[in-house]
């Protein structure tokens, strides 16, 4: 046998199934606590989650769901969405989480790019999903995570209720047994330029991006930690926590649709959260409100904040309540932990001001994820913290091609362009400096610049349209478009917001509206440098405030 | 493409040559001390050794190693074997580890089991390999890692030094680039039954099992973390450390051959060391020291002890220094972490001796082990820490077949017996109550009791032989044997050690000998049970002790 090339190790597949039989197996009486839509609190545990996701495996088997099938959810932190996650991908189909954010039109787009055979919806959503009942031809039945007994049809779609369709099931199922690199899971991003591209991860990249992501230097969570993913399930895979929280055998509190400081701080402290993540907005808000009371959570430790960027302010804040604030960089399109600012035994020696900027950055490239900055040339530029190039990595969890793409999204290397724009330092500390493509970044969500100037120029009397960020206190950025309208065709900024008011997500609805002809570059696209520069100097329209828009939600 | 059954993300094999050359880009300057033989300290650090280690890949590669072929190193913890470590695996060759330990018979039985075709050995073990040079054909060459210029062949064997061999090569090779699934170690399990067993580790599973063993739950190392391993690389790959330590980006302090107290406490205390793993004997010595001086180490938080079993009084001893000792268990087969003494949530409201009863058992098995005990007709038992079972293991890092076996390993679910017999708690903390053959183990290394009966009984005078544990202060277990005569010739103790002194390493030869009629079972085997209720009653033998050996390490 002196021929024997490969290893003689077990067979042993990374599958998600596996996460959470393990998790009931060892953490079996370990808490789930969920927010409900009412407001009250719900209780679960481990060996109950596992038990009630293979019944919806079951369910769904019976129905006919089966391989490469999507099932998509349209839900906020709860107990259901982890029941459908898992029951989901537990029985080998693909779950689709869908965000509730998007305008409707986008959602029917990203169902019909999907082909999404059932929706698991909950009853927030009926109206959202009424509105485009009769555009998604792919949909066979919705169903709705309530306490209802009676749910009507939606449009011609049927619809059941979560427990009509698996409460009656037996547990006892198809469950794992299949290839770790069937697809498990898929997230559509609100890309930049024109339609959304799905991201169809496999159970080895999200296995693999949990063990990578709760290493001590990332996460880290252990059976000792009480966890409340505050951000979304259908961002970005809440981080990674639903698979990494079982994993570890922490505890999950899962804040369901109240975002606000008040409620997220209230189940902190009720249920001992050591360990939160979520975007900057919802945790400035609890900071506010622990400033003003002067007391913070006993229990709570660490905030882990991605999405977008973070001041030295909050950074500074927090420390003074003991809670330490690890600023993330991620993407959909790498599961999504690229890089954390992990700590290293040189802090201590660093002056304040200095640790403080390094602790904003976007931190080092975690354990399997590789990262370089390459000029326009693809020439690898150093890490010294002045040269800035474009952003590639690489990884078991980072995307090849888009689902239902032709081509790769990858360079001959097996590396792929984040489309940011980054400097990485001596410690090799990353820090964003531009993004390729002008998004704008709200509360931590993306708005498209183009698809909102896509928008604006259905409107007959406008020519041309840029829609830029502004920096906004509360959102980290707020959009604002320039418009460039037909000769002598008068427009008011409110039938600027009336014309958009149909066609996207309110809270994309621009902060100021400015009229001026729009500066072209060579190719004839609009110039958006030589733009913000004449915003910034003395040739910039004037910028009419629309109307304010509370958004609402983080 | 509503036929995607497979994610979209992208390939990277989990290979070893990745987990050093993500440690030299991210941790280029994190140290690596080294105890040289000759007691001097060496400093290096991970971008040092990876260009040296891609240095060996590259010598290696002229030489004409190629995928498949093992390349044996015999050598303590330090720099050269780390080099050659990574050196073998990053080109895709098969390290294979053997034990200086072993008796020179079964070294040689071990390396023509494995074919090995170079060996890498440290100036010291010259000798051992000499006296079977000519029984080792398949060796080529021998490398010696010594600063001598000169080295002479061992037998008909050329050798070179590790610096003529690779010194003057390009660090520009082949690394890595080929299937996970490749092997890339192979170490020799010291079996109770028969001859050792070769389990040969694939990347994949080195690799997984170095991200599961870095859980927080379990080691949890961190850049912040000094790690000494004081367990050999040659005993189930110091216990992944030498994976584990470079993926974290943790400082590596490697002991070399002096494991006594007095060397490693100084270390540990020049250096900072932060985490140590080892058996028992070493790290008693080390708590001996500081007891009798009264002060710890500042920086030590954390030992980790495996290879056999934790005494409540060695746990409480460290805990009055604020050390906390970790009890894991594993074995060769599982790579080798099956369990550790995983903190939970209710460990601060159990009482100080249930607590420590706890901390003392093998632990809960870590993310990606499955356990079960069964019975004999292979039903599952309770968690109820009464039952005790057969312990049944299953994972990604788990042996499937032993090397050169023409039969798999493991049971038609894919469970692996482990041999040992134990019980579980409510918990899921492991506690093994027997071995199902009969090991003995003295200072955390196993002593073969069929080996040492069949040593006994190639003596002409010696009809039948038991060899059977007797508990010791010091080593854990030490051999003695109860011996069946021809009848009528005398045999006396120094005649026995005599006959055995050739044959088996010094360290097995028995503390006491005894001469009975040995009580048979039924099918004609000696019946230790009965024998062990002999030695506790009146009717055993008297025991005469031997002239005291001294173990020569650790």
């Amino acid at each position: 046998m002196t021929t024997q090339t490969d290893g003689l190790m077990q067979d042993w597949a990374l599958t998600a199934d596996k996460i959470l039989t393990s998790a009931a197996a060892q953490f079996p009486d370990t808490r789930i606590v969920v927010r409900r839509e009412g407001g009250d609190i719900g209780r679960s545990n481990y060996a109950e989650l596992e038990q009630n996701a293979r019944r919806i495996a079951h369910a769904l088997h019976n129905f006919g769901i089966s391989g490469s099938d999507r099932v998509a959810t349209l839900m906020w932190n709860n107990y259901h969405h982890l029941l459908t996650w898992y029951g989901v991908m537990g029985m080998g189909a693909v779950l689709h989480t869908l965000n509730p954010r998007l305008h409707s039109g986008q959602l029917a787009w990203i169902i019909n790019d999907a082909k999404d055979r059932i929706l698991v919806i909950e009853k927030g959503f009926t109206g959202l999903i009424g509105e485009i009942a009769d555009k998604i031809p792919s949909v066979e039945l919705i169903l709705i995570a309530t306490d209802d007994v009676d749910v009507a049809p939606i449009g011609n779609i049927p619809t059941k209720t979560l427990m009509e369709f698996a409460g009656g099931v037996s547990p006892d199922t198809v469950w794992g047994g299949f290839d770790e690199n069937r697809a498990g899971s898929l997230c559509y991003t609100s890309g930049t330029t024109g339609n959304p591209k799905g991201v169809l991860y496999s159970h080895r990249s999200n296995f693999l991006h949990a063990l990578v992501a709760n290493q001590t230097n990332a996460f880290g969570l252990s059976a000792m930690d009480v966890v409340m993913p505050i951000v979304p399930m259908f961002h970005a895979n809440a981080w990674g926590l639903p698979f990494i929280a079982p994993m570890a055998g922490a505890a999950l509190v899962m804040p369901g649709s109240r975002l606000d400081g008040g409620s997220v701080l209230e189940l902190i402290e009720q249920e001992g959260v050591t360990f939160t993540a979520g975007v900057p907005t919802v945790l400035q808000d609890v900071l506010r409100i622990i400033t003003e009371r002067g007391s913070a959570p006993e229990t709570l430790r660490r905030i882990v904040i991605g999405g977008s960027a973070v001041s030295t302010d909050m950074v500074r804040a927090f420390d003074a309540f003991d809670i330490r604030v690890i600023h993330g960089w991620g993407m959909t399109e790498m599961s999504p932990l690229g890089a954390i600012s992990m700590v290293l035994p040189d802090e201590a020696a660093l002056g304040n001001e200095e640790k403080l900027a390094r602790r904003c950055r976007q931190g080092r490239t975690v354990f399997g994820v590789e990262a370089k900055i390459v000029d326009e040339a693809g020439k690898v530029l150093p890490n010294d913290n002045k040269a800035a190039g474009a952003l590639l990595v690489r990884g078991p969890a980072v995307v090849k091609r888009y689902f239902n793409h032709q081509k790769d999204a990858v360079d001959a290397d097996g590396f792929f362009d984040t489309g940011d724009i980054a400097k990485i330092d001596e410690h090799g500390f990353i820090q964003l400096v531009d993004r390729s493509k002008d998004v704008i970044k709200s509360g931590g969500e993306w708005i498209s610049s183009i698809a909102l100037e896509d928008a604006l120029c259905s409107h007959p009397s406008i020519r041309r349209a840029a829609a830029l960020a502004r920096s906004d206190e509360k959102w980290g950025e707020r959009p604002i478009v320039i418009l460039e309208v037909e000769d002598d065709d008068p427009l008011g900024t409110s039938d600027v917001i009336e014309h958009l008011r149909p066609l996207i997500p309110k809270w994309w609805l621009p902060d100021a509206v400015g009229f001026a002809q729009l500066p072209l570059g060579a190719t004839g696209k609009i110039d958006k440098m030589k733009l913000r520069a004449m915003l910034d100097g003395s040739e910039g329209p004037e910028l009419i405030p629309t109307v304010p828009v509370k958004k609402e939600t983080a």
